[in-house]
């Protein structure tokens, strides 16, 4: 099924499954609140799945007894994390075992930077997994589309439900002809090859200005657009962060409102790379270092 | 705000109407069976307003006692009968005593041959009147572009509607600049009126052709890109004609299934004319004309 984006295919499974008895669904702890509220908007009961420095913790959920699950395997957001074999074993054994779906995020998986890339969940389980992507890291989110790769069972209901609740939503042709175009003829994947060079880069120089910031502690760095920076629990707050970033007009999202519940917490800040134009990009990174490292000095936030 | 087509935005007005409480729908009887799921298939009753050759029954509607109504002013599909000025006042009277919603679907607006443009219900009532418009007859339907202009207490609803339910749906951003620069340059305006000529041109072949047909009656032909062909109710069936369209490869509409309640009727033939291409247009006229005078001469069906 072509969707508009990861949202919109949310959007289609989350009453389906419910329909189906799916009752809770189980989401990565954090992880994006939109998507939370999505899911609690069509009736279903979100309870958080812990996550770790493996992914998600999936022996957990036999406890939570949800009929359904959503991961980002390839790069957790907002941890970068990438679940590991085991997990993704126990996650398929799980689903086979209690006939609940998972849907796979497949968050960033074409960007993978230091080891060859991962395969996806879905391919090991194609009855259980729905794999949900999009163009919107590898071209642009103004494209709006995307796709679900579902399993046999899902088919009719899912298409029902974008026909009938959505008023026969289907996505413009001329982007889909146009994407088709693009992979037919393997451009797709030489701009993927470029864009993987280009944000590997990027990475690169972001954490090296963050290896001169004592008590920073960059995640996720494997893969993705992003990277997760943990900081001394005692050193400084996500608010006084956030309040730093925004004098200077720098945008950063924080690991606090990914969580599931508020609480006590390591500050987290979310720096995404992909974003600034290549000719301010060293001066990007440069303020975003500045801004944390007077966060962690506790010196006041001032304009620059 | 900004949708994929008519059938889209009905789809986020439907449960923001029925979360306010409009309980039934008055559609148009006929219209289109496609419209009518999806407003059911949102929990609302759907009530059948009659059409005569004055468009919408709207003396009826307070009988009816409905929340809300769809309507097709312009060129009401499959009638083609424009909605006569008495009327439009007498809709607009009716929604303000009820604090009722007028859903004004601005079908084929665009393509009025005979007459000066009829204006907007909308501009009568902007507080009571949901106006929907689309490119899907003047670009192509592929481009999956529409807009509603919301009286203001509907604005957030239908928003918000968009964004939670639908996973932030948002139409790409390419067909919406292309579109923009196409009105802001007036070369949107140039080619409708060049579509308007080209269509009434066509139009009027197809007319002709009919003219020879005895005892066939063409209805709304003052505007739009179809033709309703009444027939004499004892000398063919729908039935009929259609299994000889069928054998010959042409794809028409029948009255009908547009109906609310099947019974017994005049049969009725919907007539597009934008699809054929320029080069063979005579020939399916031609074609789709012989196949009404087999099927009212009662001759058997038969490849050609």
């Amino acid at each position: 099924v072509i969707c508009a984006g990861f949202g919109h295919g949310l959007s289609l499974l989350a009453p389906v499954l419910r329909d189906a008895g799916a009752g809770t669904v189980a989401m990565e702890d954090p992880c994006l609140p939109v998507h939370r509220t999505l899911i609690a908007g069509h009736g279903l009961a979100v309870a958080p799945l812990p996550v770790d420095d493996a992914g998600a913790r999936t022996d957990r959920l036999d406890a939570i007894g949800a009929g359904a699950v959503i991961v980002t395997p390839a790069h957790q957001y907002p941890t970068g994390v990438t679940l590991q074999p085991g997990r993704r074993a126990a996650l398929v054994v799980w689903a086979r075992r209690e006939g609940a779906c998972v849907i796979e995020d497949d968050y960033d998986g074409e960007f993978r930077f230091d080891r060859q890339p991962v395969g996806a969940v879905q391919g090991l389980a194609p009855d259980q997994v729905v794999y949900a992507g999009t163009v919107s890291k590898t071209l642009a989110p103004g494209v709006r589309l995307g796709w679900l790769v579902l399993p046999p069972r899902l088919v009719d209901p899912v298409v029902a439900m974008n026909g009938m609740a959505r008023g026969g939503w289907t996505p413009p042709v001329l982007e889909q002809l146009t994407l088709a175009e693009l992979i037919v003829t393997g451009r797709f994947d030489a701009h993927l090859r470029r864009l993987r060079a280009a944000y590997r880069a990027r990475r690169d120089t972001l954490l090296a200005a963050l290896a001169d910031l004592p008590g920073a502690r960059p995640r996720g760095i494997a893969a993705g657009l992003h990277l997760l920076v943990l900081l001394p629990r005692r050193a400084t707050t996500e608010a006084g962060i956030r309040a730093r970033a925004e004098a200077r007009g720098i945008a950063l999202a924080y690991l606090g409102p990914h969580r599931h519940r508020r609480g006590d917490h390591r500050p987290g800040v979310v720096i995404g790379f992909a974003r600034p134009p290549a000719s301010r990009f060293d001066r990007s990174v440069r303020e975003a270092v500045d801004v944390l490292r007077s966060a962690l000095a506790g010196q006041p936030a001032q304009l620059p």
